[in-house]
């Protein structure tokens, strides 16, 4: 059993943070008054206070209370009370090592299979997959492990990005990435572009949102999956 | 006594590998028969015997033949021997796991202080920094840590990108993503434009190529180092 909201970005470019999915929100926390939000990733170095702040604004328009999960003692058993979670974007190595530290990665994952309804945004969709090993960032803490949450039965690749044409740039584009990452992984990955999202409710992964979604799987050329479809590949 | 070249890219836009670094590198091996390759960050995921190929195939032209670590029984043996070194690009978590496990790091490191000459281009340059937490390459391998040769006492951003004016794109800019390290590093980063390089003569680090370079350093504003400049932060 599980509830999961998985966005490939928290801000759509020109609109207000989390809005364009507002609706979705709405119904995915419809029975929680209060979750528990994990700033852990500080964009751009901003601090878990701040972080939360925002998320916290967002929600007060749905009713929501928000608590930053930096303001509990144990971290873990708060996390194993929650009515619901989010995790916000950022620096996905700086995300996971805080995770594992504070011991909140196992009590999340429990959690998870509980039903208890999640979202991520960026780096707190990565870390649903098998592991962050298809994140965008730089490295820039060193976490004790690449592993995280393992939701869903394959890696994401947030923010996807398209091989931009007539580019002069010679370092890699991010299929290449994804290539040179299947030399040494079998794990299918997700490459999930800015607006989309994978809504998963039990055992079954849909893709939502404007775009289709780019799957990469060891092996296979990679190819197009529209939205509105099941994923299927693990 | 140290003596680098550190190349942000192999080739520019257009070029053929290596070509724009021809005199350069005429001139830093002039003294070497034989040098040794590394190409154990294997772009694309190539094998190390088509990238060694590549190598040889340019460094044919200046009468020097090139011999890839792979091909030794003990690679740490041989860098201590080697009369120049050569460490391609890449993925750097791969490179960086690959010297820990074959263990070339410690020797290489001693090597560059003996004033052999040693080329890295693209991730053969970011490990000359204090660490690889400046890469911009994916994790896809786990390396048991992220401290490399120190051969500068600064970090190196290769293929160093200034944000895209207008750009839809929400990921973070290269600049962010720095910003981010330093909130947790206070180690300067040189952000080195493609077609550039640093120049290491004894402890004198120089810019040279077309283009300026972005100094990132903990707590300042970034700013611009014209080419032909002493690298002085640290």
């Amino acid at each position: 059993m599980k509830n999961l909201i998985l966005a490939s970005t928290s801000t759509v470019h020109g609109g207000a943070y989390l809005d364009y999915l507002k609706p979705q929100l709405a119904q995915h926390f419809k029975d929680a008054s209060r979750i528990i939000f994990i700033p852990y990733a500080r964009p751009g170095g901003i601090s878990h206070e701040l972080y939360t702040a925002k998320a916290q604004e967002f929600f007060k328009q749905l009713n929501i209370e928000v608590v930053g999960i930096h303001q509990f003692k144990n971290p873990a058993e708060a996390i194993s009370k929650a009515q619901g979670v989010f995790t916000g974007g950022g620096n996905t190595f700086l995300l996971v090592k805080q995770l594992y530290e504070q011991k909140v990665l196992e009590a999340l994952r429990n959690r998870l299979y509980e039903n208890m309804p999640y979202l991520g945004t960026s780096a707190g969709t990565n870390i649903a997959g098998v592991s962050m090993q298809t994140t965008n960032d730089m490295p820039i803490v060193y976490p004790p492990s690449f592993k995280t949450l393992g939701a869903v039965p394959f890696n994401i690749n947030p923010h996807y990005l398209d091989p931009v044409e007539g580019s002069t740039h010679m370092g890699e584009t991010r299929e290449t990435r994804i290539k040179e990452f299947h030399h040494f992984n079998a794990l299918p990955v997700v490459g999930l572009r800015e607006g989309s999202w994978i809504e998963v409710k039990k055992r079954v992964y849909t893709l939502r949102g404007p775009h289709s979604a780019r799957i990469f799987e060891a092996d296979k050329a990679p190819y197009e999956l529209p939205t509105d479809s099941v994923i299927t590949v693990s």
